[in-house]
Formats: structure tokens, C-alpha cells, sequence
């Protein structure tokens, strides 16, 4: 009989999301008439800006003749996006197209790209965090065993209010290191002198570090990086995951990109250094078939200069949001992280309150849905996210709520 | 420094395809005014059908306004596509909407379902077969060493004229059995009494088959099965793939589904039987984030009564071309195979030639393009593969310098 990943078993079931879910509802048929605001939400609200629509339509269109339609495209995706991609965000740094690879979204690429590494590699991930860097490390075999709510393989890099959310760097000796910037979920950010001190380490020591600036068109201060290859030296030890959901709206529509510069590499066990651009154009090669013609269009039509108009709306939109919410939740004296260079607010619950206790009592005395902090990791209690994404009439409906 | 996935160079590069181009490159720089005919291809040359651009269209405006807009959507997919595909394919079987799980495409599957096995497991490949099975297991570390020519871990299942391709069953132990029918590259196919003789074997010995039905649409014979769970008790040992790509003309559009039955399982360290769909779900909503809306309502239209005529049109055209192109193959003498059921022909090379020094021959005598037989297995060697994809009056064209 077939065995199973024995790793698939030891992940304890996400409760997070669904956890909230059952609060909400039970919540409601207690309290039929009592009007909810999402704020926990991390999905964007508003649609998808027209170029995209009108870009994806017209390559519909193509697809109805023999003339334009189009079968298997690259992979890697099509010239046409990486192209755009490259000479929009990336030229100045040196990277080149072959080392843009697209695909159906930065959840798929971060968790996907433990395939090229072995199992042997030390892995540090900041805490809290993006659940997908946890999980599919322990699905590939890295994480050890979870034991009192860690995993006993992982190097976790806690970001709290006493090292104002800059992770400090490992003790021990790490491979692989996740760095989220701007930051999910605590919205904080790096400027580009903290995070030239992780591709230093990094170049020192010999570690690769996997960078998810998912959320890069958030960011409003000079001093932050747009991408790691800002950083000198970045392009021998970074790969980057970008994604168009969040800028563009793209969470139900599915395109992404992951930058693997030629120059990154790793070991192989005769000691060889092998690029791993070459491993991940295999891995993409041999399991994946390019994204749909379409959506690629859609992508694409977000670098003209109208769809970087539109883009920037909807940039602008939840942004003020974010400062909607920060400026309420500070007014009431809370002490508040994020929401500048990002959609997410990272509030400290009051009174040393537990993430899902001051969850219950936004929801029973708000009528507001937050996210508990704890459900991103153990660094994460004592602190909710607020989302920026939402409506902004319910948005400023909730600030009259806290300030009530 | 981190260290690679050291099975990814082990795996030698595929070079059927691009030696195919580079050969008919060459062949082209000497010969310019040759009109070269390429029946080589595996990718479909129709348009989409109306009713799937119609609907991509329709959806792609719904993303234009907030009250229609879709973020996020399932992993596993809309309930309106898996209720479509339940109803209209598997409904008889007995198989469930949460058995189905809809993806980018039977290659990412194919590829990926690798993640919930141990690397333990000893898998059997049918030989030929389509590339991604076999390095999609080295790359899992299930393969051993590639030597002279094979995977020393893997079980080859010889298929060729002596067993009328249809493989033995295999001598000692195996735990996943790859089976693709109809087939690709061979375009051969079992009865359901020769797939029941798999069934009746997975669950005496307890393995699991990993059943490949993309072509399942070509079927024209009565007693070949459309899908595995025709055969009883399959839903115990079986987990099927389906794909629109070259159903619908999805190859560019991408969009394919996976049947999980809750009743398949498979071993756990401590010897509790797990069900693969819990695992499947698990790495699906880890790793993956759901098609794009736009594509799964297009995916929906072919089973509307006039989606299912339209994909009836292109299956027919193909397969109208796939009797030229046997028939032609025949009335030569040649020993032909598939083309009835599928849209490939399988062909013995004459005279005992080498599928290359073949693949020479037509090129150079008779501007065709096909595909050696020897790039899909090492079985596959005397044999090339013509494809049934493509213009009707090119087809006729090359039948007509075949039969010259």
C-alpha cells in the first residue's frame, strides 16, 4: 500500500479563518439585526481597473479565430509580460527577462519553490507570518516536529514591539531565509539600511533569502525598498515573489512573478554551485503550463500608462483607509504599527488582552471583525490586524465605532 | 549555503522537442523553399468554442464593477464548475462535488500529487509515456539513478506490439501505478475489461493508480471507458485527471480538474489508513490559490447543450483528421496504432529504422514533421508519433507526399 508525506499529518489544521468564521456567525444568529464590519479581511474589494478587463476581453476575442488564437504559451510566461515586467521594475537593477518567470500567483511560487532545495537547509522565517512559508516547509520535510505550537526544525525570527518589528539575525547558522516586506500581517516595513544588513548577512554566511514584496505598491516612504535588488549585492543571494493581487486586484483573476537572478545559487552535494534560476525554469518546465493567455494580457495592460493610473487609484483608495484607521485607533490611544507602506494595521490589544479575547470584544461591542494576531504565529499574540481593503463609508462607519 | 534538490541534475535535459526544432531549423536554413508540414505537435490548433469566450467575456465585465467583482475564490474551485463536472461526468459513479478538484491543469497535477506520498513508494510508469511522470518522481527523490537510459527506482510497464500495448501487470511490488488512457503518446486505449484487470490488481495488492484521462473526449469506441470509475471499485484505489485542453482547446487557457474519492487511502507511519482527498485539500489550499474566475466560467460553458455541440465540432475535426492520416499510413503498408479513440497515431518505423533516422526520412523526403517515438520511453524506440492537431487541408497535403 502506498505511504503518505507522514509531514502532511503533523501540520496542526489551520483554524485561523475559520475559527473566526464560526465566531462571527454564532455572533449573528444570536444578534440577527446587529450590522458586522469585515475589517479582517486580507482579499481586495474593489474591481478589477478597466484596462484589465478591456485587455483580457480582447485577448478572448483572439482566442474565438484560427488566426490569433493561441495554444501552449512559455512556461515561464510570455514575452510580452516579462518584458514589461523588467523594463518597468527590474531594469535598473540588472535583471534581465529569462530570470522573470510568471506565473498563477505568489502563494503558488512560495510555497512551489521549496521543490529546488533539499531537505537539509536550515530555515529561518519571521514570526508572525504568512502561513504558506510555515506550512510548506513542513510539508517538504524541513520544519521537524511541532511541539508546543513551533516547529522544532524552523529558526523563527520574532518582530514585536521591542525590536520595533526588525527581525534580528539568526544566531545560528540559517540557509534560507523568508523576508516579507511590507510586511504581512504586521504592515511594518524595512528601510533599505535594515535590510541591506539581511543581504550582507546573507552574502557573509552563504544564506539565500526569499523575498515576498507582494505588497510593494503599498509603500510610500522614500526610504523603503520597492524590491531587494535595491540593495547591492542582492542579485548573488535574493530571489524575489511579486504578485499582481493586491495592486491590481488580481486575488480572483491569478498572476504573479518570481524573480530568480542567474547569479543566486546553492550547493550541490559534490559542491558544486548551481543556479537556481536553472532549477526553477526545470521545476516550472516539467510541473506547470503557463498562465492563461488572458490573464497575462490583463497583466500586462497594468504597466501602460493608464493602467498605472488606475492601479494607483485603487493604491490611493485603500491607503487612505489605512489612514482612516490609524488615525482612529491612535486618537483612542492604541498603540499602532503599519498602514503606511501597507494595507494591514498592527494594533496591540489593550490591557495585555489575548488576540482572540479582544477579538470577541470588537465583535460583541464594535460589531467589527478583525484578525486575531495569534493566528500568524506566537510573536503574533497580543495584537489584531486591521485590513484596508473594504468599502470606505464601512471603513469610516467602524472609526465612529472604536471612538464611540 | 543552502543546498539544492540534488534529484533535479540528476534528471537529463528533455531534449526531444528542441532537438525536433533544432533539426527542422537546420533542415529549413538549406532548404528555404520547403513547405514543412508539422504533425509533430501535441497542442490543439481550433479556436475556443464561442460559448467559452462568450462566458470568459461575460465574467471578465463581472470583475469590472464592485458589486460583481470576485476576489479570492476556492482553491478547489467554484461550486457552479464542480457542480457541472459532477453532474455531467460522474454523477453514475457515485463521485461527490468535494471529490473534485479543479486546477491550472492535468500537468500541475499530474506533477504535483507527487507532494502527498512519502518518498518511499515504488511507482510503476508505463513505457512510453508522457514525460511528466517520470520527472516529476525524480524530482520527488522516487526514481533512484538514472542509468543507461532509466530510472533505476521505477517500474517500467513495456508497452508495444507484442502485448498489443497494453502493459503487464507488474512482477514484484508496486504502491502508485501511472496509467494514461486513451494514451499519449500512443494513442492506444484499454477495454474496460482490460482496465478492470488494473482495478482488480490495485486493490488486491493495495496500490493506488494514478489514472491520466485527458484525451477521455476522443473515445469513440463502445467499450472503452471514459473514466476509471466506470470500473468497480476503482473509487477505493483510483484518483483521475481531466483536462479541457484538448477537450475545449484549453491549452492556452488552462484550466483542468482532479478526482479525489474520499475512499482512496493510503498509509500512514503508524498504519492508519489516510484518506488522499484530505491530503489533496490540504495541499491544494497550502500551495495553491484557484483558477481564474473568468477561465472556470469558460470551463462551466462546455457542458451547456451548446458548449457540449461546439466541443463535439472540434473533437470531430480532429479525429476526422486522425482517420486521413491512418488510413493514408495503411494503404502503405505501415503498422499503425491509436488515431481511433485518440488523437495520436503511433507508427512502426519501416525496415526496423531508428524513430530519429525516420524522423530524418520524412523530414527530408517528405517535409513532414512527427515526433521520434523514442523520446517518450525507451519502448518508444521504431516507433513516431503523427498528431491529429491541425488544418484538415494539411493533413490531406502531407497524406498525399506519404502516399507518393
Amino acid at each position: 500500500m502506498p505511504t503518505i508525506n507522514e509531514n502532511f499529518i503533523k501540520i496542526p489544521a489551520t483554524y485561523l479563518f475559520s475559527e473566526i468564521a464560526r465566531r462571527v456567525s454564532a455572533y449573528r444568529s444570536e444578534h440577527p439585526d446587529v450590522d458586522i464590519i469585515r475589517m479582517g479581511i486580507g482579499d481586495v474589494t474593489l474591481p478589477l481597473p478597466d484596462v484589465c478587463v478591456d485587455a483580457m476581453i480582447k485577448a478572448a476575442e483572439e482566442q474565438r479565430s484560427v488566426a490569433t488564437f493561441r495554444g501552449y504559451g512559455p512556461e515561464q510566461g510570455y514575452d510580452f509580460l516579462r518584458k514589461a515586467i523588467v523594463e518597468n521594475d527590474f531594469q535598473a537593477f540588472g535583471i534581465e527577462e529569462d530570470e522573470v518567470f510568471v506565473s498563477d500567483g505568489a502563494k503558488s511560487d512560495t510555497g512551489n519553490i521549496g521543490d529546488i532545495f533539499s531537505r537539509d537547509n536550515k530555515v529561518a522565517i519571521t514570526d508572525p507570518s504568512y502561513p504558506v512559508y510555515v506550512d510548506t516547509n513542513a510539508m517538504g520535510g524541513r520544519a521537524g516536529q511541532f511541539l508546543n505550537g513551533q516547529w522544532s526544525g524552523l529558526v523563527y525570527l520574532p518582530c514585536n514591539e521591542s525590536n520595533r518589528f526588525v527581525p534580528e539575525l539568526p544566531a545560528g547558522k540559517v540557509d534560507i531565509i523568508y523576508l516579507c516586506y511590507p510586511n504581512n500581517p504586521t504592515g511594518t516595513v524595512l528601510t533599505r539600511e535594515q535590510l541591506a544588513v539581511w543581504v550582507n548577512y546573507a552574502r557573509d554566511k552563504g544564506a539565500v533569502i526569499l523575498f515576498d514584496a507582494a505588497y510593494e505598491a503599498f509603500i510610500s516612504e522614500k526610504d523603503v525598498p520597492h524590491t531587494i535588488y535595491e540593495i547591492d549585492g542582492a542579485k548573488e543571494v535574493a530571489i524575489e515573489f511579486r504578485s499582481f493581487s493586491k495592486t491590481a486586484g488580481f486575488t480572483g483573476t491569478r498572476c504573479g512573478y518570481t524573480v530568480v537572478p542567474k547569479s543566486v545559487k546553492a550547493l550541490s552535494e559534490n559542491g558544486e554551485r548551481v543556479a537556481l534560476n536553472k532549477l526553477w525554469l526545470r521545476r516550472q518546465t516539467t510541473k506547470f503550463n503557463g498562465v492563461s493567455y488572458a490573464v497575462q494580457r490583463a497583466a500586462e495592460a497594468t504597466y501602460t500608462p493608464e493602467g498605472k493610473r488606475q492601479v494607483r487609484s485603487l493604491i490611493d483608495y485603500y491607503m487612505d483607509n489605512a489612514r482612516i484607521i490609524r488615525q482612529a485607533l491612535q486618537s483612542i490611544g492604541m498603540s499602532v504599527y503599519g498602514g503606511v507602506n501597507a494595507p494591514y494595521i498592527w494594533v496591540k490589544t489593550p490591557d495585555r488582552m489575548g488576540s482572540w479575547d479582544y477579538f470577541d470584544y470588537l465583535l460583541k461591542e464594535k460589531g467589527i471583525v478583525c484578525t486575531p494576531g495569534a493566528g500568524f504565529g506566537a510573536s503574533g499574540e497580543g495584537f489584531v490586524r486591521f485590513s484596508a481593503f473594504g468599502e470606505k463609508e464601512r471603513i469610516v462607519e467602524a472609526t465612529r465605532r472604536l471612538l464611540r
